[in-house]
């Protein structure tokens, strides 16, 4: 595709993701995206087939950026520590900064939005959304077990468990986020997880120094 | 309204929850209600004046049968068991067991879905969204600030903060159990939750026997 192709069709997708964000997947019609998108139906469809194909297409889209921006937290958070403790707060830390963004407020989790939607989308794309959640999961799992095998835990607890707790947490802020209207409450989850993590590798960490 | 009459209205309401869970609020139709529940238009027009009403009844109606069941569940907690630590325990894993129940597997949960379909929501829809949550929350609080004031915890926490914590691990953890169709995940995460309790609770509890 071009590039002005490929301009054309994010700025469709971004248009679209926002709707979708304020009123799910069904609330949102392709007039609302053509309007508020400023383009025609046939710049649309010369980019998706139906609507069926924007909701993949919107998918795969908003997924690789965000499984490309927690890819590029981690990555940072390495460059800049040795220790995997630290990697780890500072990556758990960096996703504060961003979620709780006062001036660009978080709307939300897209897979959040999927997933209560699921029967209306296709098998691959609930695929999708299930994928890319144990990826982002994944992200975790690696940095939790760096942590587990330096520093013993002061209780028996699997990296698997630690990140299925901190994506549950982010999921379910942001979904009290969005009911209180309270930008900060997904962040004040993260640092209460950070907490815990204190007092599970606290103990051993003071032991190692 | 006669006692069929609420039979009649409560049928419809629950045929169109199980809709709404699947497909969220957008993607279901009164036709589609209509067809699920087996009633005519006119049977609806009767409890519904519009989908808009429907929206508002079905969130009332879940609400106030929600907001029950826990109280039931702390009530008998509260019956079960003198000390505030082991009533909250109780409490917990009632919890756990209902929302695991493999036979009637939790589709998620409601104030999720009207929380990402907001726009789509009379405000007044959204605020009783808002206030069952905080009343959810509320018998939370109440349950840890008894503990807390029982058994001093190993680190400062408020009964707000754990109260919010558990609340976004049900909400979380539930989009990973529709996402991952696995209905033991919401329950690991509550049972992960206990442990931190566990942390921070166990050394005064210990010490005050």
């Amino acid at each position: 595709m071009s590039e002005k192709g490929e301009r054309s069709r994010e700025h469709i997708l971004a248009t679209a993701k926002r709707l979708v964000m304020d009123k799910g997947f069904a609330g949102t019609s392709i007039d609302d995206i053509l309007k508020a998108a400023g383009v025609s139906k046939g710049a649309f469809f010369h980019h998706f087939r139906s609507k069926a194909d924007l909701a993949s297409q919107l998918m795969r889209w908003h997924s690789a950026q965000d499984i490309r921006m927690f890819r590029d937290l981690a990555a940072r958070a390495e460059a800049l520590h040795d220790d995997p403790y630290e990697q780890l707060q500072f990556y758990l830390k960096a996703f504060e900064g961003y979620i709780s963004n006062p001036t660009e407020p978080s709307r939300g989790c897209m897979y959040a939005v999927y997933t209560y939607e699921s029967e209306a989308f296709d098998e691959d794309v609930n695929d999708v959304v299930a994928e890319t959640l144990r990826e982002w999961s994944a992200i975790y799992i690696r940095k939790f077990q760096e942590v587990i095998d330096r520093y013993p835990p002061a209780r028996p607890v699997t990296a698997k468990e630690l990140a299925e707790m901190i994506v549950s947490l982010i999921e379910g802020g942001l979904i009290l986020q969005r009911a209180y209207g309270n930008t900060a409450i997904t962040a004040r989850q993260s640092e209460h997880f950070r907490a815990y993590l204190d007092m599970l590798f606290a103990p051993s960490m003071a032991a190692s120094n």
